[in-house]
């Protein structure tokens, strides 16, 4: 088959000829993928900014295709079973395309039970868009921060993956939801997708101009972490919920701990989720017929065009690899 | 009556004659104090170094005394209703001894329901070191931090009432409990108490240690914050919940997102509780027949002594006041 294969790391992809997967255990099966999609967790990988790297591997969490007559995507989640609340021991736990060869190759080898249906209002694309980042989102937001449509809510830095999955979900949901971003076109491509408003996290005193206009926020999710986090609890809520998937800009400086006591914070940190949290994400998305935002596609023979348009931080919504025969 | 009267910010008190309190609402009785005690609160209130300071003002959140025929103790947490989450906004929220005069005085005008009878089990004296630390410590451990007797805990800094009180009712949970100090007589105390053990956090690589001996943790209860808190997610367990009620070594620094995400951790501020918790922590000491530890019991006209003791950090235990007829 047609892989993209990391050879070491700080190189580019090699999209080349491999040999085909083959089941190694009774409860695995081999899906032949039409789409997959790109995480940060690629970028980090090839980048050497991840743990257990070992080479050559196939990159790729997320993935649609066929199995036998069926449409189907894959739970990227592995041995993470329904309805523990924290994933198994480090070394049993696995994501999928790394140290397990990935989705960005025409066919993937994935246990049976991580191979669901794929909602019918979704295309083949659509579809590979949402496994990681919808779970992610999922998981951080519901489970989690146990989000109501009473809640308001404020997803910082808007136009990654699980960032606007979150925001679909919130606004979904019905709660009034925020966003921040560097940009004010993404911000504005968030309030025609619902968002009550935005602000550019790059202004001065943006958290004070923010709270005047929307009040304090009851649920707010995170992924850059970092010298901003401070920023965050002066303007949560009594009792809000901060959701952590990331930690982009570093280490947590500044936190101020009286304020976190006086308002009762509870910071949350989350990142993907279990069997039962991806099923019921797949029926929330059903229910609510909620299509991930696709930035872009590109073929699979373009890998590295698109690792690149992610490295840049343009992106908004999920960048898509077609995968053809 | 004799009152300890705080004059200005960062004077002695004044221990000298003022008026009798006399109910101002009909939800209001007048308790005649026998026995009170310190927190820190009192101690930065007194250093000026708490919001919404005003004098003069009768110090003191901690009392025991009579209510008519009726041993009785006081919840300082007024306004905070049963079951609530967080407290009511912050002008609504009062904890007795600022700006409301307080328990160093022979007589203290308190809300009807925030009067409770003293467990059997304990002392005039015990009883007044029981309800701030003992409602504190019962919040933050078991509403908050959700304590069952499987985990494993930490009690960062055993010595103070609020730490010292979740320690004893982790111990009385059947839980696994450890602590740090800085000081080998309090970890020998505690271990006495019934400890696991326990370890000087000022030694080098105390973190590695502990965790070699003892494992990680599932909840841990921290009050000091600052550059030492990124130890603590490190030792904590996938699932954890680590409690912060104080932040007596300042902003939280270097704090690793990564690990709070992965391990799916749960940072849950608390201080205080509401009058449902004050209930079930009185009901859970008299089952458990838990007495507050006690460092030293100073007489009202001696207080200055007595916060000079609070203030120095050596003493294991609440700092009483005994009122005299």
């Amino acid at each position: 088959m047609i892989a993209a294969v990391m050879q070491e790391v700080s190189t580019r992809l090699s999209v080349r000829q491999v040999p085909d997967p083959v089941p190694i255990r009774k409860s695995e099966v081999i899906v032949r993928l039409r789409a997959a999609a790109l995480n940060h967790r690629d970028l980090w990988i090839q980048q050497g900014l991840y743990a257990g790297i070992k080479t050559p591997v196939i990159l790729g969490s997320d993935g649609a295709g066929r199995l036998g007559r069926r449409d189907v995507l894959i739970n990227p989640s592995i041995n993470w079973s329904s309805g523990a609340k924290h994933p198994p021991h480090p070394k049993k736990y696995k994501i999928l395309g790394l140290p397990d060869d990935g989705t960005l190759a025409e066919y993937v080898r994935v246990p049976r039970q991580n191979v669901y249906p794929i909602p019918r209002h979704l295309s083949m694309e659509e579809a590979a868009a949402l496994p990681l980042a919808g779970l992610t989102a999922y998981r951080v937001l519901f489970s989690r921060c146990k989000l109501t449509a009473r809640d308001r809510v404020l997803i910082n830095g808007i136009g990654g993956g699980v960032a606007l999955m979150a925001f679909q979900y919130a606004v979904a949901t019905g709660a009034e939801t925020w966003v921040t971003s560097s940009s004010p076109a993404k911000i504005k491509k968030a309030i025609q997708l619902g968002a009550a408003g935005g602000i550019r996290y790059t202004e001065a005193e943006w958290d004070k101009k923010l709270t005047t206009r929307a009040g304090l926020f009851d649920v707010i999710i995170d992924s850059a972490a970092g010298k901003g986090f401070g920023r965050l609890v002066k303007i949560a809520n009594y009792g809000a919920r901060i959701g952590i998937y990331g930690g982009t800009t570093g280490p947590i400086e500044g936190l101020i701990p009286q304020i976190v006591f006086w308002k009762q914070l509870n910071i949350l940190g989350s990142t993907m989720g279990n069997a039962r949290e991806f099923a019921r994400m797949l029926d929330f998305v059903s229910r609510h017929k909620i299509k991930p935002v696709i930035d872009k596609v590109y073929p699979l023979k373009q890998v590295n065009r698109a690792l690149k348009r992610m490295q840049s931080g343009k992106q908004f919504g999920k960048i898509v690899i077609r995968i053809e025969d």
